[in-house]
């Protein structure tokens, strides 16, 4: 499968959970021009226009950064919990930092108007709050094994001081943790992020 | 189980996938205060603050609305193809909804100044095109069935008008065939909507 990305964006929590997962894969960069690297328009390959993107062997094209978070943890049988509660508070942990904290960055990524910014920072502060409830001083966000909802959160925590808005400690020490394994090492060396 | 509800509101999505998976449940609204109907504070249920909320009988909380959905969808075993790609296609559908649309609405729900509310404009009618070429003239949004996709594209599709963009022709019939659903009518009578 190849994974559709621009180098150090949210697509960043997929190539670091396929490293994780094991699973054999690709990785393709797409210019602000919308090319990929092996020359193709990626507006007809998702027509959404944003990244990520994962292109399976067929063909199929997934989108949605947790969907492909989560398909990626089917396909390789890890990152996930097989049963119990746990596997919920997985997913709500996804849509939450999707929802909440994603979109919570776009006026500093595109530069909004300062009003917006502070509204921002307000959501994003709650936001952080609540993350670090959940996190408490466990080893990763739900319970004792790596998920999927760390691959994401290390990037949601890797982005936010483009906000401005102060992490929480236990966070902090969460993204340092994460930032310390090998997969998101690889990950930096293959986006030619330092 | 106990879906905590505002009348209209997001949990309209859960409430009419409760009633078409034929779970038992009960629905509970709160007040602006946050208390909910049977008295209690509603941050202590959910410190997140806002709704959908599913309280399960031994007092688990489960929010966000996309994954509420999906527990219904799975302990119903309706609302959702139990395999087959379509089964992703139906999570990445919830996750766009929610992202690209959803977030899109808080300009208009909370008037913020028009100049936020004209780029939101340009994102949602992006958004709803990328929906209507899904929706193509196929009864339901993933295939011949409906799913938990057809819950949340009704109220997305419902409080399309508040943005003031025009709903793509097929998308509006859609809107009609699910509105002529009794499990909708149902859920608008018990939320008290007219
Ligand atoms: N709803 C999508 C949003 C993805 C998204 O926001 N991607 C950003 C990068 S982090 C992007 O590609 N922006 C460039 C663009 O929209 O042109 C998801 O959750 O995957
Ligand atoms: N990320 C949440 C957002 C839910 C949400 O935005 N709920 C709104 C109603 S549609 C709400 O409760 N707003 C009131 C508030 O935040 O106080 C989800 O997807 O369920």
């Amino acid at each position: 499968m190849n994974l559709i990305y621009y180098p150090g964006a949210c697509s960043l929590a997929d190539h670091i959970a396929l490293i994780e997962a094991g699973l054999p894969h690709k990785i393709l960069s797409i210019t602000r021009e919308k090319k990929t690297e092996d020359g193709r328009d990626f507006l007809s390959i998702n027509p959404k226009g944003y990244i990520p993107a994962l292109e399976l062997e067929d063909g199929t094209v997934l989108t949605e950064n947790q969907v492909i978070l989560s398909y990626i943890a089917e396909a390789s049988g890890k990152l996930l919990p097989k049963e119990g509660f746990a596997r919920w508070r997985v997913f709500e942990a996804l849509a939450f930092m999707s929802s909440e904290i994603h979109g919570g960055y776009m006026p500093f990524f595109k530069d909004y108007p300062e009003p917006e910014k502070v509204r921002a920072r307000e959501k994003l502060a709650k936001a952080f709050a609540i993350l670090a409830d959940q996190m408490e001083d466990k080893p990763f966000l739900v319970g004792e094994e790596m998920t999927i909802a760390d691959c994401y959160l290390f990037w949601v925590l890797m982005v936010a001081p483009k906000s401005g808005v102060e992490l929480p400690e236990n966070l902090r020490r969460a993204f340092e943790r994460l930032r310390g394994r090998p997969s998101v090492a690889q990950a930096f060396t293959e986006e030619g992020l330092s």
